[in-house]
Formats: structure tokens, C-alpha cells, sequence
């Protein structure tokens, strides 16, 4: 009976495992269903060898393994048992698949599946190598760099030498939860040289890319029922970390000038908020900059309501007007300011180095539940990053592609006036990544995105820009990322894109 | 008086910065701080220039950016003013560095910081390169893995083969938050061949090491005021993850057969927890084993009583008396198990990959949550485990270390017992990269750590075995790691060790 058993379930085993370690598994398994109660007599190595078409030494050897691990015991000249300390599970009625771990999830979740499509999808990237998702032939993306400009050649030669002898030693262990000390020195010179931030590395965490910086901070400052206050339209996973926190959103306006400081004012006579989310450069999703007259203001409003500031100057670098403005960090004197950034834009998105600069003893905070979330960062990657800016790549990097990204600019200005003019507005920005275009009344955003995709071009449909839905809204809107793509790949994208506006109106 | 003022100012400057964003820097300081007010003129380019022995040109380059920036306007032929549209805050009392941001720190700090010394420092990790630590001639850590013999140089192969041209074009850029498509595919024949888990890639979710895994499984599952069973001794950040997540803990006893399961059953009688963690394999940090018959008997209980089962196999790959046991994850048949891992013992504790095996639901809910932490992972180094898992070099390594780290497990022994024999006993572990020993009668572990610290080598002190303080526990214990150390290195260790026991006695 156990060999006949054993025969139909050792038949369907797969053929990635050993012989002896699957024979092995399948037995295990029958003792636990209970079907081998503890005490029987397991079948003769001889006998299951030939009725399994095994080796015989295949069959000793799982005895012996299942004795050693305790499941079976082998008295000398009778054979071999199931032990008999086992516990007797043969009268136990197993629950199939019972949803106890689903029906576990905690509530906050709802929180972030309610905005389902979200989650599901990676709506700024793609779902690489999925055998479902046909690659396009174009992506306008949500404003990403062109990783073939970047420094990635000195970045791996560096990440090598980091990674042999000696070094790998020290650099392939354990770590410190604040990031490497090395990076940490440096970027606080490269800071205070770009950014005139007055910090030593002490004021400074190294995280893994902008969004672990949001996250930290959130779990830092942030308790269920707390009121933050956010721009709108602005960046949706900023808005869910703090949803997650158990954060109530208050959304403010954001018109030409950035976040609206006098709705801000207003609000806080009533209800002042632990925290005010900004984006000082070239807002997400609208492109714009906070005037110089707003900083103030909102510093002047921290000092007098004690608010936190959390600065997110993700795309700092790539300003075109003029220098990039100084962070409100830089400005601060009450000490409000959490400033977050990372390299995800100046070198590439996958270069997950990012940082928060903020006082010593935040950050010492921040460092603590670093620890309980991953831990450390890649060393030899942080080290790498240390190396090139001592060396000056990453600055060499950003002054080279400032100025290819502001030629791609230009060039796609051009072409959104003279291809899609009749369909869509803009303003060119004075910096950043993308273009924020405003689709002309009637024409569907969603409706040209899937028309496009079918063509082989993946654009933004437009979803993920307004926090709150609103169907009075009268206009559509994409953001078009223009710096991934070179002049060539831009052209044709919008001549993809073209066809799918034609396609629209033509129904 | 403008002049005098950034004259003093000027000079306090870092050299790190061009001299015009210097300035531009002093400049809005001095508009911020209320000293220049709204619509009042600034020294002509050429008066400022001579004053702060500056070209012209630089004083007029800088007035031409804060001009575009919005700070000064320029009157033709009257010369520059601040903008008379930013408030005049000259009547504004500035709070010096108000505590703010530290008085809004969320009380869930209070609980990893009440033990301090966890948080500060990093218990199993050197602060490396801070200058203010000594490098000590030796150091025996929790039990670490030895990159020397890791295969690094294949993974930086891969590393950079996929760091250039067309590939770098697809890793640098976002990925997908579930984790490399193609590790997940791989990591699941290598699971179903070790484990005997029968799964597939769409239960894999790839984390940052196996404390992402535990942090992102807490999040998931654990509410304020939930009851998490955990082993004490056990393993301290762990503990602290829960306990950040607002559980309540309580401790379950461990002997040599593991966790008590004895003690488990009882409990759930009157209380059923959430969740029990469990390590099954070398259990931290006093290496035994979960028996067979424990193994059996939770998951029955996890069956009658609807708990989650978060199963910790840290340490699969190293077990030398027989095969590693097979996960309950592969045994379970109730979807109560959260099975999580990483290859931080068998490649190094630097290349930070681990993984959750759950249900698909769960898989896709976690992957939502780590999307928010920090989007994705390293993919350039998720793709090059891919393919050492594909080419069997991590197979090849982990046999091959196997043997390396039984030998300096023996040979680790024998030093102990002759050298150490009269100041401590232990057990010869079944497996894992560490020895639980514990000192004879009156040896204080903590005055013999700083004996030995002050002699070169670096020892646990042995205060976070244990979560609970508890004055009246008998003996001290240390856990020996003996697998990063070479049999020449160990002897020298243990030779500093021997000194500083000594050195104890001596007093």
C-alpha cells in the first residue's frame, strides 16, 4: 500500500531535485498528512528500490537521511519505522488552503488597494521580461534620464575594484545603517558646493533613492490621524506612504508659481498641519518651481506654526533658466526642514543612491528604522558613488547631459508645436525632465493612450496625476518625459502619437 | 553698510563653491533674514566688485541669477533692487534651531531606543572607516560567511556585463517591485530543488536580505496590539520590527529541539497570537534545530488556530549532520506560512538579496508596500545572481563552502575545548556558521569583551541574546562565529581570547 503510494506520488515529482532528496520530500510529506501514521513499517530498501525503478543506494540513503533528521528510526535486523515520537495526524482534517494569511492583511492595505491600478502596475516602469507585456517601440516616460549618457563604464569599474581582495573583505560584509562613510563625507561637500547646505555627514543618511527618504521620514514624523499637507496634482507615491502612515491629506492647490502659500496661510489659522510636502523644482507632475517669494513665506510660516517641511528636490540638477534655486534647507534657520534628493535623476533611476539631510539627532532616528527595514544599502555601489564624486564623474556627468537634455527640450518643444499644436497646449519649463501638456477640450487622455499603445507607443494616460478624482475636470493631461529619448526616438514617438490623435478624432 | 555686511560674511565662506553662487548664497541669506528688505537697492556691480576683490563680472553674473531667479529686479539705468513682491520679514523674530522636528519624532522611537545601545551602534556590523574606531587585529562576529571564498568576481562579471549597452538601458532604469522577473523564475527551480517548495515565480517577491523580508511581513500582518509569540533568546531586530508595528511580545522558551511547542499549545488555550516567528534551522542565537516532531506539531496548531507562521531559515544552507531539513513551508498545507530567506550566509552579507515565499495575494500586497519603501531593488545586481543561480555557480559555492566552513567548525572546536575549556562549555552545533557557548560560573562575557577589545580582538559582549533583562540568569553566553575566520586567524583569535580570560581572572 506506502509503496503503492509512494509510486503514484514520486511520479509526478519534477525533475529539478535529486532522486534520493524527492523520495525523501514525498515521504516526509505522508507522515505529515498522516497517511504514515508514527510506529509503521516503511517498505524494505530492497523492495521500494524495485518497485520505484531506483537505485537501492538511493533508497538507503533517504533512510538514512530521514533517520538523521528524526522522521524515521531504524531498529538493527527489523527495519525501518516511522518514529514513533511523532505526533499522530492521521485523524486531523486538514483545511485546504485556508485563507487565515489574507484574511490577516491589515487594514492599511485597503488604504493603498482602493487606488487599485496603482498598485497592480508599475506606472513609471515597465514590468521588464514579463512574458505577458509586449515591448513597445517607444515609451514617453514620466520624466526618467537617458541611462546610455550616464557614467555607468566608472561606475562598474569602480563597483570591481570595491569588490576584489582586501576590499571585498570590508566592503561585501556588514555595514553601517547610516550608509557608507566615505559617500556620507562626500556628498556633504558636493552638497554644500551645490546646494550651499552648511552640513558635515552627520547630517546625513544615505538612502536608497528618493522614495526610501519619503518613507523614512513619514515613519519618523508622521502617526495615525496626523494632518499633512500636500500639493495637487503632485506625486502619488509621496501621497500613499503617508496614506499608509495613517496621514490625513490636505490637498493644496499648485498653480505657476508652485504650491498656493495663501491657501496654506489660511488653512493654518484653523488647523495647523505636522507636516507640508513640496516639491521646490520643477513640481511633479506640473513642472513648476517655487518662486523665491513663496520660499519665504513658507518659512516664515514654519517658524511661526512649527510645522516640518519635508523638501523634495528630486530634480534639482537639470534647471535651465537659470541656476537652480536654493533649497529652503539652505535658508532655514528654525530647523523644519527634512530635504530629501538622490542621483536616480543625474546618474540613472536604477542607481537606487539617494539621501536625507537633516539634524544630527533626525537622523540618527531615521538611521535606527533603516536598520529594521533592510538593514545597510549595496556598499560597493555606495562606495563606488563616493569614488566618482571625489573624482568629479558625476559632476562632468551633469554638466554634459545639462546640456543634451536641454537640446532634447528645445527639440521636442518644436515638434509638440508643429505636430500635436492642434491638439494639446503647453509651457515650456525652465527646467526638469518633462513637458506638462494640457490635452484641447473633447480629446480623451485615456483613449489616445490605449490607441497608442496598440501602435507601439506607451504614453501616460493620464491616471495618476490628481490624487482626488474629479470628474468636472475639463481637460486632460500628460506629462511627457522628454530626456529619455534622442531626437530620432522622439520624432518618431510623436509620430506614433500623432496617428493615435488622428485615430481619436477620425471616431 | 550692505557692502560691510557681505564683506564679513563673504569672507566666512567654504571654498568648496564658485565664487558667484557664494554670493548669490550671502545675498538671499541676508533677503531671508529681513537685513535686506523688500525694494531696497543694491551696491552697484562695480562699488560690490572692488569691495570683495571680485572681478565684475562675477558680482554681475550674480545679479543676473538672482534676477532669474526672482530675488533682485533690475530698473534700466537705476540699478538693482530686491524684489519688492517678497514679505519683508526685517520685523520677524528668527526661533534659534527650535527643536521642532525632534519634539514631532513619532513615540514609537522610544521603543527601539529604550535598548539604546542597538540602536547607536551596530551590534553585528564594524562602523566602518569611521575614524573614531580602532580596527581591531581580529574579530569574531554572529557568524558571517567569508566573501573571500564568495563567488564575487563572477557576480561583478555579470554585474557589468549587464551594466553596458542595450542591458543597461533596461536595468538602469524603474523595474518592476516584485524583483528581477528572471531571479523570481530562477529562485523558484532553486527553492523547488533545495526545499522541495512547490512554487512558482508569482510567490517570489525579492527583498534587500532577509530583514526586508521580516519588515515588509510585519507590515503586512501585524496590527497595534497584536500578539506576536517570538523565541527568547532570539534574534533582536526581529523583535524590534515587531515591536516598531506596536505588537505585543511574548517569549517562548527555547531548548535543544528549538522552540517549545509544549509551551506554545498552552498559550494558544487562552490567547492565539497573530503570529509566531520561528527560526527553523541553527536558531539565533543558540543554534539548535527545530526537531521533526515540533515541526509536525505547529503546524497542526497553526492549523487548528488560524496563526501566520513567519519561518526565518536564515541558515538552510549549512547543515552538517544530515540534509537540511525541509522548510514547513513545504510541509504546510494550511497557507499559514511565511517562508523568508536570503543569500546573505551563502554568497556574502553584502550582496543584499533575500526573498519572501508566500501565497500570490500576499506577494502582491507585500510588493505594494516595498514599491513605497524604495521602489524597487538593485536590479543590475538582482540580474547577476539570476544568472550565477541559471549557471550553477551558487550551487557550486555553497557545496564547495560547505566543506570550507565544516573543517574551520571542527577545527573551531578543538581550539575551544583546548585552549578555552576551563572558562566555557558548548555543544558542537548540527549546522550553521556559529557556536553557543557559555562561560563558567562568575565569568562576566561583558569584562571579558572589553579585555579582549583592549588585546586587538572584538567579541560579542553577549547583552542582545536576550530581549528581556532578567538579573538572575546564572551564566553568561557568546555566540562564536567561526566561519569568516581561517584556521590560522581563529588561532590568533582565540589566542587574544585566552589572554583577556586571563587577564579576567587574574583581578
Amino acid at each position: 500500500m506506502i509503496k503503492k503510494l509512494l509510486e503514484i506520488s514520486f511520479k509526478k515529482c519534477d525533475e529539478h531535485s535529486p532522486l534520493y532528496r524527492q523520495l525523501e520530500s514525498q515521504i516526509i510529506q505522508l507522515i505529515c498528512h498522516g497517511i504514515l501514521k508514527p510506529g509503521q513499517a516503511l517498505p524494505p530498501s530492497r523492495e521500494l528500490a524495485l518497485s520505484l525503478q531506483l537505485n537501492r543506494k538511493t533508497v538507503v540513503a533517504t533512510y538514512e537521511e530521514l533517520d538523521a533528521q528524526g522522521w524515521v528510526e531504524t531498529r538493527d535486523r527489523s527495519g525501518v519505522y516511522v518514529s514513533r515520537n511523532l505526533p499522530d495526524t492521521s485523524a486531523h482534517t486538514i483545511k485546504q488552503h485556508s485563507p487565515d494569511l489574507t484574511r490577516n492583511l491589515q487594514p492599511a492595505y485597503a488604504i493603498i488597494n482602493r487606488s487599485s491600478d496603482v498598485v497592480t502596475r508599475t506606472d513609471s516602469g515597465v514590468q521588464i521580461n514579463a512574458p505577458e507585456m509586449p515591448t513597445p517601440l517607444y515609451k514617453i516616460d514620466d520624466g526618467f534620464p537617458d541611462p546610455r549618457i550616464a557614467p555607468i563604464e566608472e561606475l562598474v569599474r569602480e563597483y570591481r575594484r570595491f569588490g576584489k581582495g582586501r576590499l571585498a573583505n570590508q566592503f561585501l560584509t556588514y555595514g553601517p545603517e547610516h550608509g557608507s562613510y566615505r559617500l556620507r563625507v562626500e556628498l556633504a561637500n558636493f552638497l554644500s558646493k551645490t546646494r550651499g547646505l552648511q552640513i558635515t555627514e552627520k547630517e546625513i543618511l544615505i538612502t536608497k533613492g528618493t522614495q526610501m527618504a519619503i518613507y523614512l521620514t513619514t515613519q519618523l514624523l508622521i502617526s495615525p490621524g496626523d494632518s499633512v499637507f500636500v500639493p495637487e496634482p503632485g506625486y502619488r507615491d509621496a501621497n500613499q506612504t503617508f496614506k499608509l502612515a495613517g496621514a490625513n491629506l490636505t490637498f493644496i492647490p499648485v498653480d505657476k508659481d508652485g504650491i498656493d502659500v495663501d491657501r496654506i496661510e489660511q488653512l493654518c489659522k484653523t488647523q495647523v498641519p505636522k507636516m507640508i510636502y513640496i516639491i521646490p523644482h520643477h513640481h511633479r507632475p506640473t513642472t513648476v518651481t517655487l518662486s523665491a517669494e513663496r520660499r519665504m513665506r513658507l518659512l516664515r510660516l514654519a517658524d511661526k506654526y512649527g510645522f516640518a517641511l519635508l523638501e523634495d528636490d528630486y530634480d534639482f540638477d537639470y534647471h535651465f533658466s537659470s541656476s537652480p534655486l536654493l533649497p529652503l534647507a539652505t535658508l532655514d534657520t528654525g530647523g523644519h526642514i527634512i530635504y530629501v534628493g538622490s542621483f536616480c535623476k543625474s546618474i540613472a533611476p536604477g542607481v537606487r543612491i539617494g539621501f536625507i539631510v537633516a539634524p544630527e539627532v533626525v537622523i540618527n532616528e531615521a538611521a535606527a528604522i533603516r536598520k529594521l527595514i533592510d538593514r545597510q544599502g549595496e556598499q560597493l555601489l555606495e562606495e563606488a558613488t563616493a569614488e566618482l564624486l571625489k573624482a568629479g564623474d558625476i559632476s562632468r556627468h551633469i554638466k554634459k547631459s545639462h546640456k543634451v537634455y536641454q537640446e532634447r527640450l528645445e527639440h521636442t518643444c518644436m515638434l509638440l508645436r508643429e505636430q500635436l499644436g492642434e491638439y494639446l497646449t503647453f509651457d515650456k519649463p525652465n527646467g526638469g525632465l518633462a513637458i506638462w501638456a494640457t490635452y484641447r477640450e473633447n480629446i480623451s487622455g485615456k483613449a489616445v493612450a490605449l490607441n497608442a499603445g496598440k501602435l507601439g507607443l506607451k504614453i501616460s494616460d493620464g491616471t495618476n496625476y490628481f490624487f482626488e478624482p474629479d470628474t468636472t475636470r475639463p481637460n486632460d493631461y500628460i506629462r511627457i518625459g522628454y530626456s529619455s529619448l534622442n531626437e530620432t526616438e522622439m520624432a518618431g514617438a510623436i509620430d506614433i502619437w500623432k496617428q493615435a490623435l488622428t485615430l481619436f478624432k477620425a471616431k
